[in-house]
C-alpha cells in the first residue's frame, strides 16, 4: 500500500470534510430506499411540503409573494437558470466577485451572451458595496445585481444584506447564491430584498446532490416569463408547471427529493437554522482552534471567515506535499478538500454535513499524525 | 376512503409501469447509502467503469473513436447539450417527429435559437426515410438529423438503422434519441452512423434518475468546441472535464452514479442487453395477451410497436374515467401512465424496470378487479 495509492477498502464510508458531496444522515440516504412515481399523488405532496418549507426557513411565504423552484442538476444549473431567465435581452448584469464562485456567475452569463460587467475585490476581502453603488448610479443600464453569500473559494462571508440595501434604493433585482450557506446561516430573504436565491440540496440542508432550488419573490418570477435561452434551464416554465400540477416538466431525481424531505425534517428536528448554525460554529472553532495549535495560519481573517468551510495556508516545511497530505488523510477516511485560490497555496476543509466536534477532533489528530508521518514539523 | 383520494399508505413500493422513474432493485438503491466525495480517486475510477461500460454496452470503444459523456439533469437536459452543443450558429436541424419527444426536440432547437426544421409523421406511423432523404437532397443548409428511436409517447420503434444511412450518405450528422431504448433494445452506434446518441440513468439500465448520457463519436464531440449557448449544458466542456482529471466540472449526483454502477452489473449479471431484451419482450407479451383476452385495443400496429411502453385506448363504455381507473390501480400498489397521443384517448403500460412477468399478470388481474369495480364490462 503506497501512501499515494487509492484508499484502500474500508466497511466505513469516508468523512467529507468537504464543501460537498457532504457526509449526510444514515436516514436521510435511507429515504432513497424507495421508488415512487413522479406523477403521482404522494410524490406531487411531497414537493409540494418541500416548496413550502424552503420559503419558510427563507422567512418568506407563497401567501407573502414568494414561491420555491426545484431545479434538475447541480448548483451551477441553477445559478444559470436564474440568470438566463431573469435577464432579458436588454438585461445587464453587475457580479460583485471576489472567488471563483462569483467568476462563475459572469462566466454563465458571458456563455449565454448577456451583457455583464464583473466589480472585483480581494479573495480575502468581503465584495464592497460602495462600489456596487457608485456602479449603479453610473450605469442606468444594469438590470441585476448578483453576488455569492459565502464563497466557498475562502470560506468567506459577504453583505448581502448591506449589498441588498443598496440594490432596492437603486431599483435593481437581485440575486444572491447562497449556494453553501442556506440552512446553515440565517438569512433573511425578504429584509436583505433578495429577488432570486439559489441553493442546493446537498449543502447545509444536508440532502444529497441531484437538485438545486431557487427561492424568489413571485413578481420577478413573472418577469421571467418568456425570457430563457433554454428549455431546461427555464425557470419561469419550470415555476409554472410546479404550480399547474404540481409536477417537474422533465423526470426529477425522486430519490433525492425524498431524501431532501428527509433532511428538512432532521433540520427541523436539530432545531432549525439556529441550531444547525450553532453546529456548525462549533465544529468551525474547533477545527480553527487546533489547526492553529499545530501552526496552520487560516487564510481569512476571522471577522470575514464563514463557519461552513476554512481555507488553510500550506505549510512552509520542504516536506508538505498536498497531495501527499490528502491521500495519507484519506487512509484515514477523512476527505478535505484542494484550495481553489487564485493567489495563495491553501488547502480547505469543510464543516457542514452530518459531522459533529468530535469528528472535527478526530480530524485533527489524524493531521497530526500525517505531519508526523510526512516528516513536517508544524503546520506553520 | 374513497376511490379517488391518495393511494393509502402501504409498506410496499408501488410497482411502476410508467417510462422512469422505474422500479428498481433493492440492491441498485442500497448502493446509494454512501456518501462518497465527488473528486476522491475512488469515484473518480466508478465514473470512467461507467463510462467505459456504456461504450461497450453500444458496441463502442475509446480506442475505435467514441466517447461517453455523463450529465446532470434529466434526459432533456442532455438532449439540449447535444442539440446546443453539435449545431453551431450556422447550423440547421430538421427532425423527424411522430410524437411528443420528437416534436421536443423541435422546441428545444426552437427556444435555443437553432434552425430548425420537423418532418412529422403520423403519431401510429414510423418516420419516413424517404421523405428525410428528399428534405436533405432538397436543402444543403441542414447539417444535423434528429430522431428518437422508441417514442414513449405511443411505444413505437423507429427505424434508426436505415435513417442513420440516409444521413450518412448525405454527409449530415445524425443525433439519436435513445431515451427509453439503450440497454433494452439492441442498438448498433456504430453501424447506424450515430454520431450521438442520448440516454438516460433511469430507463433500461435500471439505474434511478438523476443524471443522463451521451454516446458521441470523438470526432462530433472535437466539432463542439465553442459552439455550446451554456456554461451547464456544454457537452464538449463537460467531455473536456472527464478527460482532463475524470472529474464533473459540477457538483455530480455521487449516489445516482453509485446506483448506475450496480445497475449496470445487474445487467451483466442478467446476460446483458439481449437478455434484458428478451425479458421486457416476456414482459410485453404477458401484457398484450392479457389485455387482449379481456378486450383492450393497442393503440400500435404489432410491428410498430416496442417491448418498452405500450398504449391502449380507452375502453368506450361510458363508466371509465381514466383517473378512476389510474387511482383505483393505485390502490393496489400499481402505477400505470397516462396517454400523451395527440389524437387518441389512451394510456400507456411500461414493462421496462425491475418488473418480470410475475407482476404483469398481477397487475393484469387488478386490471380485471378495477374493471368489475367501475362497472366496466371489458376493454373494448
Amino acid at each position: 500500500m503506497t501512501p499515494n495509492g487509492p484508499c484502500p477498502p474500508s466497511d466505513r464510508d469516508p468523512l467529507l470534510f468537504t464543501p460537498g458531496p457532504l457526509t449526510t444522515s444514515r436516514t436521510v440516504k435511507a429515504a432513497m430506499l424507495r421508488d415512487v412515481g413522479s406523477r403521482d399523488a404522494a410524490f406531487i405532496a411531497t414537493v409540494a411540503r418541500i416548496r413550502e418549507r424552503l420559503l419558510a426557513m427563507g422567512g418568506v411565504s407563497q401567501a407573502a409573494g414568494h414561491e420555491a423552484v426545484l431545479m434538475q442538476g447541480s448548483g451551477t444549473f441553477a445559478i444559470e437558470s436564474v440568470l438566463t431567465s431573469a435577464l432579458s435581452r436588454d438585461g445587464k448584469l453587475v457580479v460583485l466577485a471576489n472567488g471563483a464562485y462569483g467568476e462563475r456567475i459572469a462566466r454563465i452569463a458571458e456563455v449565454a451572451g448577456i451583457a455583464c460587467t464583473v466589480i472585483r475585490s480581494p479573495e480575502d476581502a468581503p465584495v464592497a458595496p460602495d462600489e456596487a453603488e457608485a456602479a449603479l448610479a453610473a450605469d442606468p443600464a444594469i438590470t441585476h445585481v448578483a453576488v455569492v453569500h459565502c464563497e466557498t473559494t475562502t470560506g468567506l462571508l459577504n453583505p448581502v444584506d448591506e449589498i441588498g440595501a443598496i440594490v432596492r434604493s437603486s431599483g435593481r433585482a437581485y440575486i444572491v447564491d447562497a449556494m453553501s450557506s442556506f440552512g446553515g446561516v440565517a438569512i433573511d430573504v425578504a429584509g436583505s430584498g433578495i429577488d432570486f436565491l439559489v441553493s442546493s440540496a446537498n449543502k447545509c440542508i444536508e440532502g444529497v446532490p441531484g437538485f438545486s432550488f431557487v427561492i424568489a419573490k413571485r413578481n420577478a418570477l413573472l418577469g421571467c416569463e418568456g425570457n430563457a435561452r433554454s428549455l431546461s434551464l427555464d425557470l419561469h416554465a419550470q415555476w409554472r408547471g410546479l404550480e399547474t400540477d404540481g409536477q417537474f416538466r422533465f423526470t426529477p431525481p425522486t430519490h433525492a427529493i425524498l431524501a431532501f424531505e428527509q433532511a428538512l425534517s432532521e433540520l427541523d428536528a436539530e432545531g432549525g437554522v439556529p441550531s444547525r448554525a450553532a453546529r456548525y460554529a462549533a465544529n468551525h472553532r474547533a477545527l480553527i482552534d487546533g489547526m492553529q495549535a499545530m501552526g496552520f495560519r487560516p487564510y481569512l481573517a476571522p471577522e470575514q471567515q464563514s463557519c461552513i468551510i476554512t481555507s488553510f495556508h500550506y505549510p512552509t516545511h520542504p516536506n508538505f506535499k498536498f497531495g501527499e497530505f490528502y491521500d495519507r488523510l484519506s487512509r484515514f477516511d477523512f476527505v478535505i478538500y484542494p484550495g481553489k485560490i487564485s493567489r495563495a497555496q491553501c488547502f480547505r476543509i469543510g464543516t457542514i454535513g452530518r459531522i459533529f466536534e468530535a469528528a472535527v477532533r478526530q480530524l485533527l489528530s489524524a493531521i497530526r499524525a500525517v505531519l508526523d508521518e510526512m516528516g513536517v514539523p508544524d503546520g506553520s
